[in-house]
C-alpha cells in the first residue's frame, strides 16, 4: 500500500468546459504527481464529478494552504463543491448493531487485516450479546437500548458518544433501529447501512421470507446511504447470488448473510477511501 | 443428444410416506431404465414433487397403455396430478414479437442450431417490420395489429391460428401487448414471457428508466409465466448485469437486452425439457 | 433447522436397475419418511449416486441397526460403497493455518453463528501469530513449525492431535505447508483447501501475481480435497470476481481474499452436511 | 445515441507529471467539449494511457488538421503513441468462421440492431454450410478452404479480399484454422478470437471436454486479439457460468456457446468503440 501521504479532492460542479484543463494544470504548477484521476459527467443534469489523487511528495504548496489556494484559484471559478482529504488521516468509524454477528464480525476482521485503514473506537448496541465480541477486538462497547418513548432522548446520548470519539462515519451492521432525521442529519451521506434484498425489491422487514413466497431465483443485498426514507438512500454496492427451489427461507438466509457482510465490506471500502460522491439519490463509485 | 426414445412423467401430490418407492418400483417392475430422477418435497404445503426420465428401450408397457396403467397403480393411490412426455415429439411453439430483434434472433437461431428439440411454426406479430427475419428462417409470419377495441377479435383470430397449429405452448418475444385472462387460460402455464427487469424490482413499463433513477448498481431479467397478473406469475429464471454511474439509460437498455434474450432462451430450454413444475406462484425447476 | 434427529445414506455402486427402488423401498417398508433424496448416474463411467435423508422419528430399525441391516439387505445386493450419518453426531473440524487471518475468522464465526453444526477443538499453525485469535474463540492453539528436515516427525505429532480430538475432517485456512503422503492418508477426501485462483489456471505459488502479469479479466478461488499431487485434487467449489486494469496486484489479493473466504465456508458447509461424493478426480455435490 | 461528431484519442505514453493537464487544456483552448475522459497510469511499467473524447460541434481545428497539430503540440512533446478516430466513420469488420452459427447469428444479428456502429461487408469460411446465413443478412460470403500445403496462397488470397474491402478488423466467430504470423502482423491487435474457455486454463483444443475431465463447478470464454502464440494474446474480456455434476459435456457446450457469443459481442463493443489500449500481453479496456 501506499506508505507515501496522498492527497484527494472529491468534486462537484456545474459542466463546462475547461474543468478538467483547469484542475489539472493547477496540480501541475505545483508539481504535483497525479496518481489516479477519474471523472464523470450526468449530461442530463448538467453536472460534472472529479475524484482527483497525488502525491504530497515534491508538492509545492503547505498541506495547511491547499484548501484556501484551491478555493480561491479553482473552486471558486467553476462553483465546486468539494472536498479535500490526506489519505495519512486515518477515518473514524463506529459500528451500530443488534445481534447478529455476521457483519459485525467481518468488519472487526477486515479492520484488523492489513487493507483498511481505518480506526473502530465505538460499538454500540440496542442488545447486550455481542459485548464479548466488542472487547475480543478492543474496542469500547456501549449498550444502548431503546424504546419508542425514550428513543429521541437515547439518540441524543449517542451523539455524545459518536461526537467525543470523534466518528467520521457510522456502519449499520444490522442495526434493527430507525434513526430519526433529527439523528441523521447530524451525519449526512455517513451512515452506511445493509439491507439484506436486492432493493428496490422487498424493502422493509424480513425481505428474505418475502424472496422466498415471492419464489425468486435470485436474491441480492444492498449497502446504502441513510436518508430520511426508510430503504430509500443512495446505493451504493449490491451484489446476489442464485437461489432455487431446494432452499427454505433458512437457507436464504444463510446464504443472504454471506452476500450482507460482503456487500457491506465493499460499500465500507468505497466510503473510506473516499471513492464515493453522491447526487441526488444516486451515487458515483469511482473505482 | 439422446436419439433413443424415453418418457417422462411430472408428479405433484400431497406428501406422505411411500411415493418414491411406489413410482420406482413401478418403473422397475416394467424394465424402465431410469435416466434421471429428481424429487422435492415442499414440507411447508405438505406437498410432493416428481420428475422421472426413463427409456423406453426395454420397457415392457406399450407406450399407449403407460398412461391408464400408471394412472390405475400409482397415481390414483396418492391422488397425482401429472403428465407424461414422450422425448421423440417434438414440442410447437409460437412466437409473439412486436417490433425489437434480439429476443426473435436468439431464439430462432438457437431452434436451428442442434441442441433445441422444438417446431416453430407461427410468428404472430403486431407490427410488420419482422416479417422478413421470419421468412429468413422459414417460420410462417401473421401480422395482427391491436387496438383497445378490436382486441377480444384480435385474440380470437390468434386462439384458431394457435390451434390450427398444434401449438403447445407460446413465448413472448418482447410482445408490447397484454392478453386477456380469457386467452390465458387456453395456455395455462405455457406463455412465457420476458420481463426487462429483476422482479419484483421495476414491473410494468420503461424498467431500464427506473433502474436508472433508482441508481441500482445492477440490472435484470426475469422470464415468468403470464397469468392474470401483469408481470406477477411464476418466475422461471432470472440473471443480472453489473452497471455503475458510467452507464446512461442506452447502456442499460443494451446491457439488457442480452440479458433479456439469455434468460429468456433459458427458461424455454427448462419448458421445452418438461423440467418446471407450477405450484401456486412458485415454480420447481428440475435441472 | 431440524431438531429431529435425521440419518442419512451416501452411496456410490455400479449402475444397474432397480437401486432406486430398493433403497427407497427400504425406507418404505421401515416407516423412514424421507427428507431428502438426490441421485446421480455417471453413463460414462455406470455409476450410480444417491444421497437419502429420513426422519429417525418413527424409523422402525434401532440405530445400532440401520447399518447391518442395509447391508445386508441392500449394499451387499449392488455392490454399494456407503457410509450411514446421523444428523444430531457433531463433526470434529481441526484448522491449520499460516499467518493469513481472513479465512480464520470467516470459519470461527461461521461457527459460532447458529447454522453451522460442527466442533472444532483445534488449531494447529507453523506460526505464532493466531494464537490469540483462536483462544478469543476458545480453540485450543498449537504452533508446530516445520522445517524440510523435522517434517516428517512433526506430522507425526499432528496425527497424534488429530487422533487425540478424534478429528473427522481437516481445513487447510490458507496453510502454506504441503503433506506427504503418508499424512494424506489418513484423512482421505477429508482434508479441504483453498487455492487462491480459478483452478487449473495459476497452480502453485503467487496466483495473484500470475493472475496480474497475464491480465485476467476475472479472478477466482478454488475450494478443493488435497489429494498427492499438489492443487489437483477433487474440486469441492469455485467462484470468481471481476478485476479490471484498474487493479493492481494488491487490489487482486484483497478481492481474492474475500473470493477465498466464501469459497472456503461454502466448501465445508457442503462437506460438513455430507452432500459431497467424491468419484475419480470429480465431486458431486448433491445441492 | 450521439448523432453529433465526435472525436476520439487514445495516448500511450511515458508517464511524467503534466501529461493530462496538456492534453485537456488543448482542447480546452480550441473549445472541445470532452464528453468522455480516462486516464490510466501503470507505475511498475511508468506508463500513461488516455482515452478522451470530445465534441467536434463548436471544435475551432478543421478534422483534418486535428492530427498534425496535435502531434506537433502535445504528441511530440510526450513521445505519445496515439491514434484518432473519428465516431461518424463506421468500422469495417470482416467475420471468419467455420460452421458454428451461434457466434455468427449473434453478430451479425447485433449488427443489424441499433446499437452497433459498424459494417459487415464480409465473410469468409473455410466451410460452405453458413452460406445461407450471410446472403439472409445481404453479406458477401467467400469460401476459401484450407489445406496445410495451399495455406500461404489461401492467405494471399484472403488479405487480397480483406484490402479490397477496406477491412479494419477482424472477427473470429469460432474459426477453426490458425494463421500464420505473416497473416497476423497485417492486422496488429485487430483480429479478434473467441476461445471457449477461461484462460488460461484450458487453451488449444477440446476445452469443454478438459473442463468436465477436470470436473470444474465453472465453465467461461475468453476473447482476446490474436498473437504469434497460439490462445496467447491479450485478453479482452472474460465471462463464466456454472456448472454442476450433473452437466455433461454436451451441456458445457450448449451452456459454453451462450457465454462464446456474449463475451465476444462485448469485445468487438469495447473494439469497434475504441475502448481498448493494449500494452505488452494486457489491454486497458476504458469502459
Amino acid at each position: 500500500m501506499n506508505k507515501k501521504e496522498s492527497a484527494l479532492i472529491l468534486i462537484t460542479c456545474p459542466d463546462r468546459q475547461g474543468i478538467s484543463a483547469a484542475v489539472t494544470a493547477f496540480l501541475y504548477k505545483n508539481r504535483g504527481n497525479i496518481i489516479d484521476i477519474d471523472q464523470h459527467v450526468d449530461r442530463k443534469a448538467s453536472l460534472y464529478f472529479m475524484r482527483v489523487k497525488w502525491d504530497l511528495d515534491g508538492f509545492k504548496l503547505e498541506k495547511d494552504n491547499i484548501k484556501s489556494t484551491f478555493q480561491k484559484e479553482i473552486a471558486d471559478r467553476f462553483k465546486m463543491h468539494w472536498e479535500l482529504y490526506f489519505t495519512n488521516k486515518k477515518s473514524k468509524m463506529a459500528i451500530f448493531v443488534s445481534s447478529y454477528t455476521h457483519c459485525l464480525y467481518e468488519i472487526l476482521a477486515c479492520a484488523k487485516a492489513r487493507f483498511w485503514n481505518v480506526d473502530i473506537p465505538l460499538i454500540i448496541s440496542n442488545h447486550k450479546e455481542l459485548k464479548g465480541v466488542a472487547e475480543t477486538f478492543g474496542v469500547e462497547f456501549k449498550h444502548i437500548p431503546k424504546t419508542k418513548e425514550d428513543k429521541k432522548e437515547k439518540e441524543k446520548q449517542e451523539l455524545k458518544l459518536l461526537k467525543k470519539c470523534k466518528i467520521d462515519f457510522i456502519v449499520l451492521a444490522r442495526y434493527m433501529q430507525i434513526f430519526s432525521d433529527d439523528f441523521i442529519k447530524n451525519f449526512p451521506n455517513s451512515i452506511i447501512n445493509i439491507h439484506h434484498s436486492f432493493l428496490p425489491a422487498f424493502p422493509g422487514a424480513n425481505p428474505y421470507h418475502s424472496a422466498f413466497k415471492k419464489g425468486v431465483k435470485i436474491i441480492g443485498a444492498t449497502s446504502h446511504y441513510i436518508t430520511k426514507v426508510l430503504d430509500e438512500g443512495p446505493i451504493i454496492e449490491q451484489d446476489i447470488i442464485r437461489v432455487s427451489h431446494r432452499d427454505n427461507v433458512e437457507d436464504l438466509i444463510r446464504k443472504g448473510q454471506d452476500l450482507e457482510k460482503i456487500v457491506l465490506s465493499r460499500a465500507i471500502w468505497y466510503h473510506m477511501n473516499r471513492m464515493i460522491v453522491v447526487h441526488g439519490n444516486r451515487t458515483i463509485v469511482f473505482r
